[in-house]
């Protein structure tokens, strides 16, 4: 499948790099054609791999990510152009991280609204559906390197656009049933503030490659 | 022990049963001396048990629990008096639902704050220890009630008060490994901020028996 993401950053990368191995077309896109990092990538993944701006990348994508900053979702988007994002699927993955009072990060977004209903309001079109936000990207990208199963939250309005998310879910190693589909797009109010808590348990367990799972 | 429980809802109902079955003397609190409801359970639950106002519980108890509304928690604290909270150690299950704006709820506060850090604000030779407000309160009394094992977070800022909240939470059928130390009460925002996940996990898997576990 030919895939843009948006965000050539660690997240970006990992899931590129992922995607790219799983035999899919990628092209990262970030604010600049000649970025660097993202030129270098591009380079050294191989004939799959390519890399331009937002609206590059949000126009080769029959699937686009949402891989940019939280707080610079909606400018990247804007940035890919309404006309590129048209009805394709987003699967976002940002977290609106507000570093601007200090460390820990409050979120600039939150309890009455959500990044996710944010861009789906704003693009009404677009087929919006948030995942893989709760966890690191390494986990995101091969949930094996975890022991035992382990859970990926998929919230969307859209349930053709959630289907075709889960898919790529599961050919990243996410079993089926370690998916769960939360319902519409609202629910991405609670999976975006699973954060202070995420950051609070890196630091007292001393590593990022930790995940929620529910047990029922 | 002596343990005064604040809040004579469900949650306060179950904690006091199951710490009166395990043989410790609990008073329940509640606005009036002659709530009916707690009156009916003091009766039915022999001479461990009894009821009277806030001020009367937080005066009896060694060890305090706040299980009222996270909304009206500063309310009932006020009424409960400073001289009877003291430098005691209070167990804070409590969140700030609203539901003023419809359902689902909102947290009334949130994000830069949080119900345990307001607490512990308002009293600081309180020692508050925020625990147990991730789950439903069936599973807080009887963790055991979900097979496997599952999580329960446990902040403040006292070491001491952590610890005798730990004892009895392990005396409540809490394995050691399950219970884990995330700092101080800042860290009470992380944990107050699951809750519109947990809401909306209830939701869609049709019961509020399940529970968070951190897989490592």
């Amino acid at each position: 499948m030919k895939i843009g993401i948006l965000g050539t950053g660690m997240v970006g990368k990992t899931l590129a790099t992922r995607l790219v191995e799983l035999d899919h077309e990628v092209k990262m896109g970030s604010r600049t054609r000649d970025n660097p990092e993202a030129t270098a990538w591009a380079l050294a993944h191989g004939e799959g791999a390519s890399h331009g701006t937002f609206a590059d990348a949000a126009g080769f994508g029959e699937l686009l990510v949402n891989a940019t900053a939280g707080t610079a979702s909606l400018t990247a988007l804007e940035a890919a152009g309404a006309d590129n994002l048209g009805g394709k699927t987003l699967m976002d993955v940002a977290n609106t991280l507000d570093f601007s009072h200090g460390v820990p990060p409050s979120l600039a977004v939150v309890n009455t609204d959500s990044l996710g209903e944010q861009i789906q309001r704003t693009y009404p079109g677009l087929k919006v559906v948030k995942a893989l936000n709760t966890m690191n990207c390494v986990l995101m990208a091969d949930p094996a390197k975890l022991s035992g199963s382990h859970n990926v939250f998929v919230c969307g309005n859209d349930a053709q656009a959630k289907s075709l998310v889960m898919e790529l879910l599961r050919s990243l190693g996410w079993p089926a049933e370690d998916i769960i589909d939360l319902g519409d797009i609202g629910a991405a109010r609670g999976t975006e503030m699973l954060l202070p808590l995420w950051i609070r348990l890196m630091g007292v367990l001393g590593t990022p490659q930790f995940n929620f799972k529910i047990v029922r």
